[in-house]
Parts: C-alpha cells; sequence; structure tokens
C-alpha cells in the first residue's frame, strides 16, 4: 500500500482547487495507493460533499493552522505545529506516509524538506526540478529551477546524478543524456561556473555525461535528456517559457499543439525536491485542479519506483 | 552624407546573401546615406549584376582576403590585413564610414571594436544586445547576450545606462524603463550577482530603475524597455527562444501573429556592440538577405540618432 499526502490548504484556490485535485486523482491511483489529505476536515468533507464523491475514499487527517503565502516560512514552520504542512512533514518523517506535495509555500515545504527529512547523506544541496516537453514527443528535466541561485560546480556536477536518476526512475529514459547548460556546443566555451562544471562532470563515470548543450536545444530532444544549470539560469528560463505559453494562449496560438498544451504547467503538476531523504512534490501556487491531479500522480509515481532509496544507493 | 559599411564577406551565405541583403536595404535607406560594401569587388559586382542592380548605388571597397569562423579572432585581426573585415575597421576609425556591420566572425568583430575602436572611456565593459518584441506592440532591448558571461555588479548598473540610452535614442523609447532580469519581483530576491547589482542600480540617477523583472515578463512589455543580465543568462534565454521560434516555424505555428513573426532574427538583423567609440553591429551568421538589409537600416538609424556621441556623452 503506498499513501500519497496532499496537503489541501495549499496553494491560491485551496482547499477547493486542492481537493477537486485529489478527486480527479483518486480515480486515475493505482488500486494499491491511498491518498492522505491533511486540511481542515469540515472544508475538506464539505467539498467532497458538493464534489459527489464519498469521504471514504481518502484519509483525512485533521489540521487546524495552514502556513500562509506571506509568512516567513522557518518561522512558520517553527510555530504553526499543527498546520497542514507541519503536520504533513511529521506524517512522512514517521513513514505513515509514503510522499507529500503541496502547491503551499514553496518556503515552508523546503524548510521540512531540509529539516524534517533532511539531505540524503552525500547530497551537497538538494534540488527542486521540473520537466519540459520536447517536439521529439517525450519529456527532459531540467535542475535546478530556483532553489539554489548560486552554484559551486560540485553542486551542478551531483545534479547531472540526481537527474539521471530521475529521468531513469520516474521518465523511463534509458541511460539519459545529461549535459550541462551551456552558450556554445564547444568545450571550451562558458562561463566560470559552467566551465568547470563541464570538467567535473566530464570525468563522472555515474552517468551520460554528453557535453554542452544550448538554449537552442532545450526543447528539441535531440541532445539531452537532463539539462543541468543553477537555479538562477533554470527559474529565469521557465518562467520565460510560461511567459510565452500564457501569450500564446492568450492570442489562441499552438492551442492544437501537444508540444505548447505539454508546456502547461498543469501537466507538469510539481516539482519534485530531489536530494532529501523522502518524496516531496511543490506545487505552482496557482495550481488549478489538474495540476494538483497531476502532482499527485507525479508523486505516486515516485513512490512506486523507489525513487528515494534509488537516490539513496547512488549517494552512498 | 552618412555612409554605412558593410562586410559583404560574412556569414554562412556570403557574398551571396549579403549583397543580395543591400540590394533589398538601398532602397530603403535615407535619400542621405550610402553603402560601402567591403568584399572580393570581382564577386560583388557579379551578383550586382545578377540582381540588375547598378553597382552606382553602392561604395565599393576591395578586400582580397576573408576571416573565416574557424579562424581565431585575435591572431586573424592581426594577420589578414586586407580582410574586409579589417578593412572595414580602418575605414571606421579613420572616419570614412559612419558605422560597420559584418554577419562574419563575431570574435573578429569584438577583437576589431575593442581594439582597432576601443571602449568609450568609462565603460568597464562594451556590451552586445538584441531586441526582443513584446506583446504590448513595441521591443525592448536585452543585454547582455554573449559577450561578457562573468559580470560584476558594476558592468550590469552600466548596462542599464548603454541600454537607456539606445532604447530612447534608437527604439524611441521615452524615459525608458530599465530593470533587472531576476527570480522574483521583490527587491530580496536573487543571486549574489543580481541582489548587488540591484542595489547599485537602484541608487543610480542616470536611468529610470523599475527593479526586478521576471522571465515570465521578458515579453509582456508591462514591466520593462530596458532588461539587464549576464551574458551567460542572456545568450542562454535568447537562443532559448530562437530555439521556440523555430520549433513554432516547423509545425506552422504562429506564422500569423505579428509577435512570433517579430521572433524571428530576420526581422532584428543584428546586434549593436554598445559602449565602443563607433556604431558597429555584429549579424547572425546564418543571415538571410532580409537579416542584412534590416541590419543595415539598424545600422544608418544609430548613425542618424548618433548614438556614439550620446553614450560618450552619458560617461563622460
Amino acid at each position: 500500500m503506498l499513501r500519497i499526502g496532499l496537503d489541501v490548504m495549499g496553494g491560491d484556490f485551496a482547499p477547493q482547487a486542492a481537493v477537486q485535485g485529489a478527486v480527479m486523482a483518486v480515480d486515475a491511483l493505482g488500486g494499491d495507493s491511498r491518498l492522505v489529505l491533511f486540511g481542515d476536515e469540515k472544508q475538506i468533507r464539505d467539498i467532497l460533499r458538493e464534489e459527489n464523491c464519498p469521504a471514504e475514499r481518502f484519509d483525512i487527517v485533521h489540521t487546524s493552522q495552514v502556513i500562509e503565502m506571506g509568512d516567513h516560512p522557518a518561522k512558520a514552520f517553527q510555530q504553526k505545529t499543527d498546520s497542514s504542512i507541519v503536520v504533513g512533514f511529521k506524517y512522512l518523517d514517521a513513514g505513515k506516509i509514503d510522499g507529500f506535495a503541496s502547491a503551499g509555500s514553496t518556503g515552508a515545504m523546503m524548510v521540512g524538506s531540509m529539516q524534517a527529512i533532511k539531505p540524503i547523506k552525500g547530497v551537497i544541496r538538494p534540488t527542486i526540478s521540473t520537466t519540459i516537453p520536447t517536439v521529439a514527443g517525450g519529456r527532459a528535466l531540467l535542475l535546478d529551477v530556483g532553489l539554489n541561485v548560486d552554484c559551486k560546480p560540485e553542486v551542478l556536477e551531483q545534479y547531472g546524478l540526481l537527474g539521471s536518476i530521475y529521468a531513469e526512475a520516474v521518465l523511463g529514459i534509458k541511460n539519459p543524456r545529461v549535459a550541462i547548460l551551456n552558450i556554445g556546443e564547444e568545450e571550451s566555451k562558458g562561463n566560470i561556473q559552467s566551465k568547470a562544471a563541464h570538467d567535473l562532470m566530464r570525468q563522472s563515470k555515474a552517468y551520460n555525461f554528453v557535453g554542452n548543450v544550448e538554449g537552442s536545444h532545450l526543447f528539441s530532444g535531440k541532445v539531452a535528456d537532463v539539462i543541468v544549470c543553477d537555479g538562477f539560469v533554470g527559474n529565469t528560463l521557465l518562467k520565460t517559457c510560461e511567459g510565452l505559453y500564457r501569450i500564446n494562449q492568450a492570442m489562441h496560438i499552438g492551442s492544437d499543439s501537444p508540444f505548447w498544451q505539454e508546456m502547461n504547467y498543469e501537466h507538469v503538476g510539481g516539482t519534485p525536491v530531489l536530494g532529501v531523504g523522502a518524496s516531496v512534490v511543490v506545487g505552482h501556487g496557482c495550481s488549478s485542479p489538474l495540476a494538483i491531479k497531476n502532482m499527485v500522480l507525479s508523486m505516486e509515481r515516485c513512490a512506486q519506483v523507489h525513487l528515494t532509496e534509488k537516490l539513496q544507493q547512488a549517494f552512498k
């Protein structure tokens, strides 16, 4: 039995959107999976009733507090001990759930990941990643997308391994091609950081390093399955592409293109926190029910393939 | 009389595409402007004949050598003294032309800009920029897009001024809004570099600093007219967007959208080198005739508005 934890109080449209997403997810989950909802029990039951979904299909853990987007993450995590996020991490740490997902305060989710769960031994810096669509049809993994905005080369080198294991285990890509995002294909190109990281990654035998990838090939799928960069660059790229997606949407461009549809964050669902000792997924603040559903499903997949154990093994 | 210099030996499809672009440009130039072509005179005259364009419409400066893409830029600039690029810079330095444009070796063009022309006094690092379309209809300026991949905060601060003057003089934007590309809107967000640059820019009285801009608003036109970042980030963003443009083209998406049409580098024509003592524009290696034409026109505009003098004045 897999038990997938979901914070239903997190996100701009919580608890409504989160519970609706849970209802959408529950039919798609494997028979061996059970969704555990953390939040205000009365509100949860009211929304489930509106959705005509029997509450018995879920486990509900009542919590009385909410960490708000404006709260200081570390302080709130310490003080709001009966908040959905803090209780969720307690359950995760105690092994009562196999993963925890939230579209709430990213800061508080990171505090929980780093303090309640802790980094995997050997991982210098855990990371958050996202999958991006490729015209080849599959998805590629981009990391880091905003957690570590100043990365030492050693950190980028490890992202290659974290990403490689995720791409193989969760995305099902055999021997994934790992590249470092750079301004040219040639080895000699780059800034100080990317050149040093390239050198380290080239020597790594832990994954299939294929060299540099330029921005022009991020979405082509031709060069790499795992694209490593620091969190400043990754976050900027992600937001730029989201901006272009939204421009397209407003102008009704690409709406019948599978590629651009897949650019919709709702299909990604959330960004896994890689490198900590349990499965944690952080969702977009403005998550819709569809985004919540996909966040739950990607969390289930991480648990099914024992991603955390594989990462722990790799860093031993 | 404005004399616009064009290297017709530069670019993947030179001299054919460059001369064809010159022919397209010559009708669009102001009556007071004259195009000066640098390259193999026989080849130029042959192509002009094919294009049914009288050679008298141009000045032709015969050169016998070409700096190839594979050449070492600094060595080639020193040794190929009768190449179109080196001769072009000699003319520019001597004031015999008012600007010089090439789609050839970017490296050699930078050597020429820095050694034959030299940075404007007070400019720490000259920069290359590009204009990007906005859904608001106009264009915004993004800089640096690849010249300085490791930037000190002081360099980014100066990019604000270089960009502001360009946007006002060349793009015609009054009191342009200058922002630093960052991972959040709040002042406290960013990596070490962007935070330090933000602090410096906030104190600058030389331009209209509006704070941080996120990638999601690069193309919205809502936040900024001039977007400052280091060359690693800018180059990556530029190539990523070019990649998406090409994906769209291949899938026939957005072909009737003015916004996506404007994303085509052919409409941009080239990236001006800002902060050196004369007008220099570097074009895309794969420049088409249309791209060459627009490069020539943007060069003419820089000369018409006395961009270099304005920059020199600002850094006095």
